[in-house]
């Protein structure tokens, strides 16, 4: 069979469709035959992560390793997983698939690496930054990470659902780049979008702070794993 | 198991990821569990079904029933599939599938019965139109089909080649859009957009011409078959 990724997916469902179509913009490719194989599985069963990991809500475990179990089934040779706050589970799903299962956040930290970055900032929902599985990823490449005060934070979480959930185009986004430029003032590099609806929100204001973007780090990184050329641009 | 939507995808992936989407934004849900779990096997070892239907190339059937044959056994409840010029195959296909599998050409013409409509224009690659699927279709519901002259046809195959796959956005689309003025002027009341790049051409150029797009019936179509709730505006 044909190489194939697999994507637990549907948390939520709109981050799994911008994987997906990453997946294919990443790659080089002039026909349908010449793109990799996904199989997703959206599975909105899976429970809310920051609910279980805040406020001890319904383990996600189980539904997100029957997601894994059947992927694998379904001919996955690699299992990815578009949801930063569902990392925390990460460690947890692994003993029981048997094929690669990129990590998107260590992939992260190691393309900022390999960029040669020294320090980096991150913009993220409150349950990844309390969780700290940034934080865990990026100690391992020894890159310290710049994080919002907790009134900066406030301003994050407010691009993030009075902006871009709530489809707000007219939100006033001085605040939120207040809080970019102090990041990088005080040393980041470049910004971790650590959540899927900021490269929404970097699109839209078109905002121009350097920034990486986890999503499309793990596309770039699934694809090369599997041995699948990408264009020039994209190779994290 | 959660209600689950089955799409036979990978032809070509962009299209596959456009009803995705299109999934999504129709159904009414507020969280993430709210939305319809949808399995996709984007199976780019379909051969071209262009290739296949008008120049003898390799026969796509037994790579889509191995794709249908696949999402049954990950729970699919009801299957679909995003490409035009594949539902050539559909009826070949049924035999191997036991549950049931929305025909996104007729969906469209049931869809354009219910709107009132007496006549509509069909613009699609000259595959489609040479298969006749969309005739077809549009039989059952004794609606008749208007279709483009050959002349206006190249027309119409110009801007889905060098306008939308090859990302020219600079293309003069006045040709084009004469040809669906004249096809309105010939009586149709609505333009079939039988072709997964034109609703990208609607948007992107912003035409105004009356339209129906069968990937978003398709997605609107098969998130209520699983008695799931659609937005108003998106019921079909």
């Amino acid at each position: 069979m044909k190489k194939t990724i697999g994507i637990i997916g549907g948390m939520g469902p709109l981050a799994t469709c911008d994987l997906y179509q990453k997946i294919i913009e990443v790659t080089k490719a002039h026909s349908d035959q010449e793109h990799i194989r996904v199989c997703i599985d959206g599975n909105t069963e899976i429970p809310d992560r920051t609910e279980a990991i805040l406020h001890g809500g319904k383990d996600p475990l189980p539904e997100m390793v029957r997601s894994a179990v059947r992927l694998e089934s379904m001919g996955a040779d690699v299992l990815i997983m578009p949801c930063n706050t569902a990392h925390y589970f990460y460690k947890e799903i692994l003993p029981f698939v048997k094929i690669p299962f990129l990590n998107m956040l260590e992939e992260t930290a190691d393309a900022a690496a390999r960029m040669g970055i020294k320090k980096a900032g991150l913009l993220a929902t409150d349950g990844t930054v309390k969780s700290e599985v940034y934080k865990k990823a990026f100690d391992k490449q020894e890159i310290p990470l710049e994080i919002p005060t907790e009134e900066e934070q406030k301003s994050v979480m407010e691009l993030i659902y009075d902006g871009v959930k709530a489809g707000n185009d007219e939100l006033d986004t001085g605040k939120f780049e207040q809080v970019m430029n102090n990041l990088l003032s005080r040393g980041a590099q470049i910004l971790i979008l650590g959540c899927t609806e900021l490269p929404v929100a970097f699109k839209k204001w078109k905002f121009s702070q350097p920034a990486l973007d986890p999503t499309l780090v793990l596309a770039s990184r699934a694809v090369q794993y599997l041995k699948v050329e990408v264009k020039d641009k994209m190779k994290y």
